[in-house]
Formats: C-alpha cells, structure tokens, sequence
C-alpha cells in the first residue's frame, strides 16, 4: 500500500479546470451558486471525472453526489470511509474552498485505480449540496441531512433567496436522486480544506490538524431610535441608533480584547434614513460571535444579552435581537487527529494542532460517524474571494496526507 | 401704525395651499425640489399673491423673487428692509419650513395695504432660491449670491445630482431674471422660521429670539481596512473597518458628554462588503459637529483628527478625511434680538434667547446687513418631515412679532 501515490499535477489541472466553471474573466473569480447551471457543470464534471475513475456513482434525494470505490465482495457491505467537501461556491469566490477536499478525493481514490488496488472496505467521495448557503438557507445543507439533523422533505421545500423552491431546481439540473440521504451511515469522515485564515501561513506550518471547530452564534440586532435633526437637538434629547450601535461594537471588542478566544464580528450593517444632517433612526445590523468552548460562546451571549438590556433601557430605545444561527462548537476525533499527525511526521511536513474558524460539512457529518479535518495554509488567509490561493506544492502535501490517513483507517 | 393687524386666517389659508403643490397624498409630505416642476408652481403661487398686494416683484440672476412695498416718493431709494426666507423644501417635507417666512412677510405687507399705509421705506419680501441644496449644492445659495459670497456666474454652471444645470432649468420654469443680486444691500433683514427643534417646546415657550446660528462642520470620513472570514481570522490579525467608525463614535459621545454645546452626530454611513461573516472592508461616514462657538468648534475639529491619527497608526488603518462643508457661527444683531423681545413682551408672549442649530437664509445675509431670526416652537422638534407641525396661533403669533418688529425697524 506505501506504493499508492498522489498524482499532483492531475489533481492541480482538475482544481483549475473545476475553477474555470463559471469563471468571470474580468475580476478572476467564479460564482457557482448552489443548484444554478454553472454548479450544475461543475457536478457535471466532476461525475465524468468519476466516471474516469469507474467509480459507483449515486445521487441522494438531496443532491449530494456519492461516488464509491468498493472492495472485493466481501467487503462491499462496509461502511464506508467517507471523504467530502463541496463544489457550489459564494459569489466571486476563489478555486479551492471545497473543490479541492472534493478533487483531492478523487486523487486518493486514482491513487488506488492506478496501482490497480482495492481498499479493504468502500471508499467514498462526497460531493455535498449547499455547502455555502448563499441561495437557500441553512448552509451546509447537504451533510446536515445526511446527518439527519434537517428533515429531507423539509429541505427539498426551501424557498430561495430568489424565490425558487430547491427540490425543483434540483429537479431542473438533474440532480434530484432516489437515494435516501441518511441510509449511509460513513465509518469515518475525513475533509481536506483550505484554513481560510492566517494561522498556518502566520506559524509557518504545512498541515494544520484541526482538533475541533469552533461554535457560532449570529444574532440580527435592531435598535430604534428617533430622527432628528441633527442641528437643532440637543444632546439629551437624542435617540441616535448609530451611536447605540457604536458603543456594542465597543462593548464587544473590550471583551474580546479580555478574552481573546472570543471572536465578535459585525459585518452587516444598514442605517435609516442614512442622511448626513438627520440623527438616525434605525440600525440593523449583525453580530457573529464564535468560541471553540460551548461554555465562552454562552456566556458572551448572555453578557453580549445583558448589555443591550442596559442600553435599551440608558438611552430610551427599542432594541429587538433575532437569532439567525446557532451551532454548538464540534470536537472532532482525537484518534483521526493523532493519524493526520502521523502520517504528517511520516512525510515530513510541519503541523499544529488548529480550530477551525469557518463551518464545514464534516461539522455535521462529526454527528454520526468520528470524523476530523485536515487544513493547509492560505496565503493572506483570505478565502471568498478571487484572491484565495495556496500553492500547488502545499494542495499537493495536503493530498498526500489524506491519502495517508486514509492508508491507515480502512 | 398701531392699528396694522396680521390677517392670521389667510396666512393659514396660503400656508396650507402653497403646502398642497406638490403633496404626496399618500405619506401627507409634499416635494419641491429647487426648479422644479412643483417648485415652479409654488413660485407662481407666491408671485401671484404678491400681485395680489400690488407689490412690485423682481427676479434677480439667481432667480430670487423680491416683492417690494414701496414708500412715497421721496424714500424710494433708500435701502429696504428686507423680510425672507425660501419655498423650496427637501423630499418629502413638511408645510412650514421656509414657506412660513415668506407667508408671513407678505402678512405684514398685507396689513399695510389692508389700511392703505405706506411704510417710511421699502420693505422687500424675498423668496430665496435653492435653500435646501438637494438638487444643487451648495445650500442657502440664494442668498449667498445675494450676498456676494457665490460669484453669480459659477452659481449659475451648477451641475445637479440629477446632471441639470441650474441656470437652464432657471430658464425652463421662467425664473432666470435680469436683476444682479448683489445690487440690493438690504436696511436690516429678519427671518421668521419654525425652530425645527425641540427647545421652545420643551420650555414652554412662545417665541424664539435667535440670537446666534451653529457654526457647522461636515467631513466623510473614509476608513479602509481589510476584508477576511470573520470565523478564521485571530483578534490580532483583524483590520475591522466598522469597529475603527464605532471607536471614533464612542470617542465623539465622550467628548460631547463633557462639552455639551458642542453636537456631533454620525448620520450617513454605508460598509462594504456589508456581509454577516466578513470583517468589514471599508466604511464610509459622515460626521456633523455643530457648536454657536467657533473656538469651540475647531477645539472637537482638532480633537477628532488627533484621534483619527491615532486610530490609523494604533489599528493599522487607512484613514482620509473629506471637507464636505463647513460654515462658522453667525451671531446675530443684538438691537434686532432686544427688539424682538421687546416685541414679545408688548404683545404679552413668552419669549427665550436660542441659537440656531440648522443653516439659514439669515446667516448668509448677515454677511451684508443686521439681520435676526424668530423662531416659533416645532412640535416634537421634528423637521423635514411630514410631521412638522405648529400650532397655527403659534404661526400667527410669530407673524405678529414680525410685524412687531418691522415696525420698529422702518
């Protein structure tokens, strides 16, 4: 089995035809949102990449594109050991978030076809629906049913920020399977992803080993106040929302300044009526909190919870919050973990134990099967974005760790 | 000269039909926009109205309309005194706002043509072009041409939001006069306005006597840092674009707490890219600081670009700053200002000195004759909004105090 080798060059063309799918030529990014024609060619080539490998392809009642490289008869019954990313993309989004887990499955599974080798239980590449959520909601859509954690017939009814309902879309590019999405149940998960942050390039690692996935909390705040004008009011007579605003954005960053596991995020943010010489009415705007520790992530929110209490009551607004998504922080299995490092020493590659920041399909398939993630660096940390880009000799070491994490889990 | 009497009823009567040109019947706001086809309208209606008095009526270059009542003979020549204010208003806006000025002016013009009197020198009442400066910047430029702080020709090229050049759409709606509008240097000038605040209303007051107008200061500040996934990227590696505004908020609140003349509000704001889970890139706001001191006002001018300074080097930020506007205060003549008490109190009406938060035609005449300002409260404060209301024995008790003081003045 030492003899099974990555094809690096194969797996970096694919990465890069896979790119060119939806690809505007103008800013470098492509956009391949969930369900639309251009995911619909990337599937499209991917399954043909699969067929190449002669692989079994099966398509689940949610989308999710399962090809399967099964062992000598007796074995075929196995679970499988999983791998898995996705392919839909945010808008203007680089090559590699998801693609390259999917494709450098693919190139595990070559490994074996072209030594003419069969893995001692079923191998399967996971090619996951709605990974990125940004056409219907909840994201990571694909491996929560799988998971069991989101209803099929639920799913396939959501209605779409474009207004489409996704069982039809999917029905639309053909990709609507018999399958039912929680009849597989994997041995173990394994994900190769990008780190989509600075950590790994920062340290000067090759591998990341990610030991657990932090939790998030996104919240909507709204605060009401007055408008005014903003000549003629005096200073206690104001309800101004953008300072309301301001000062829990500066309530969040004292306690993160404190507890510096803590991340606060407010990202989105829209005023009313947005005049220069009118004291503004109202601010929406969101908060993305995330902690490693269930216990740290509760309690910002309670004390995140109290302090907009205080301020609605100080400063005479109406402040309403609206939970927008909650995910307990995922631990994922430490035996996984002592393989990526393993066969990290094995291959000479530099590693450290690291959290994932961003969400990812393994998060919900950790649910029902020991699961765990490898990372490489990405140059900047910047990910979503044409300007996401890891070097090919690093995607490649990526590969061959997982290949050998693989080796040593069938 | 005592028998002159404010016609109270029809200045309510025109206030309430010239309020109609333009009005939105479904949100109750009217819109006429300077030069425009409503504004038009509105023009013709004060024009015709001044016919109504036999006024003589001029349009000067900038399309000011001047009604005059002139004396005998022998005090035609000399300077008027000059009653103003402006009929133009923003979206979406209240009855009052300007239109009470000019109403009540030709109220007092009525009550001596009503006794057959002539006044003992010209008494001119102007509507003002382009006060509100949404459709041509700068505002208040009616009378900073009139007086000689806008050279005519270059008010005249103006570009619009909406392309137009203002002297074509001068010619178009038929106000493109001949008059130059630094030939008139008025005797004194006097604004009767709604206080378009809070403060008489609050104090139980009848009669504004404004004694000073805000200096203002109004600058768009640029913060540019940099965007990365809000889940992956450590506190330390962050350059939070909406975080650096929400800092220089908090600092603003902390400095007006302490000084409380001065007013500083962030009205207009706008974040890029404006997504849940990014760190935002880039924000883009406005800050208004407002004080009646000018020593004051480039005290906070100063403060608040030392800070910027900091927060650049401290957060590893790009900060610009740009000059939007920027007027000193205007104090107003006191023999006018003891005259509009006296006034007050002959006619048994509460009365409060106030200083004007909001830009006015007055400040711009003051440059060129003594000039004051009454005000009468605004209920709730609220402006440039259908909202805006007065009481119409407030209206009229202002109209009185107009008189009042005109009369004092001739």
């Amino acid at each position: 089995m030492n003899t099974l080798e990555i094809d690096g060059n194969l797996l970096i063309k694919q990465i890069n035809e896979l790119g060119n799918i939806g690809l505007d030529k103008v800013n470098g990014g492509r956009t391949r949102i969930a369900l639309d024609n251009f995911e619909k060619q990337g599937r499209d080539k991917v399954v043909s990449w699969m067929k190449e490998l002669n692989l079994d392809i099966q398509i689940d009642r949610i989308g999710n594109i399962i090809g399967t490289l099964y062992p000598k008869d007796k074995n075929k019954k196995l679970k499988p050991l999983m791998i898995g990313s996705h392919i839909d993309t945010v808008k203007n989004a680089g090559a590699l978030d998801g693609c390259y887990g999917v494709l450098a499955g693919l190139a595990v599974l070559r490994s074996f076809r072209e030594k003419d080798f069969l893995p001692s239980r079923p191998i399967s590449v996971v090619c996951f629906t709605n990974e990125e959520g940004v056409r219907y909601q909840p994201d990571m859509m694909g491996s929560l049913v799988m998971a069991g954690g989101l209803d099929i017939n639920k799913a396939l009814n959501t209605i779409g920020t474009d207004k489409t309902i996704l069982k039809e879309e999917l029905q639309k590019i053909g990709y609507l399977g018999d399958l039912e999405p929680t009849s597989i149940i994997p041995y173990k998960y394994l994900e190769l992803h990008i780190e989509q942050g600075p950590i790994l390039e920062t340290n000067k690692k090759e591998i990341g080993v990610v030991e657990n996935l932090q939790g998030i909390s996104w919240q909507e705040i709204t605060i009401e106040g007055k408008a005014n004008h903003a000549g003629t009011t005096p200073n206690n007579m104001r309800f101004d929302a953008i300072q309301a605003m301001a000062l829990t954005r500066t309530y969040l960053k004292e306690y993160t300044d404190n507890e510096t596991s803590t991340l606060a995020t407010i990202g989105s943010l829209n005023v009313e009526p947005n005049l220069i010489n009118v004291i503004p009415r109202k601010a929406i705007f969101s908060i993305d909190l995330r902690n490693p520790s269930e216990e740290k992530l509760q309690k910002i929110e309670e004390s995140l919870s109290q302090f907009l209490k205080e301020l609605e009551s100080n400063y005479s607004l109406k402040i309403s919050t609206k939970k927008l998504a909650r995910f307990e922080p995922v631990i994922f299995d430490e035996n996984l973990c002592k393989d990526i490092e393993k066969s990290s020493n094995e291959l000479s590659l530099s590693f450290q134990r690291i959290t994932s920041g961003a969400g990812h399909d393994a998060q919900m398939i950790s649910r029902i099967a020991p699961s765990a993630m490898i990372f490489v660096p990405s140059k900047n940390g910047i990910s979503h974005n044409p300007l996401e880009f890891t070097e090919d000799i690093q995607l490649i070491n990526g590969a061959k760790v997982l290949l050998s994490v693989v080796l040593k889990n069938l």
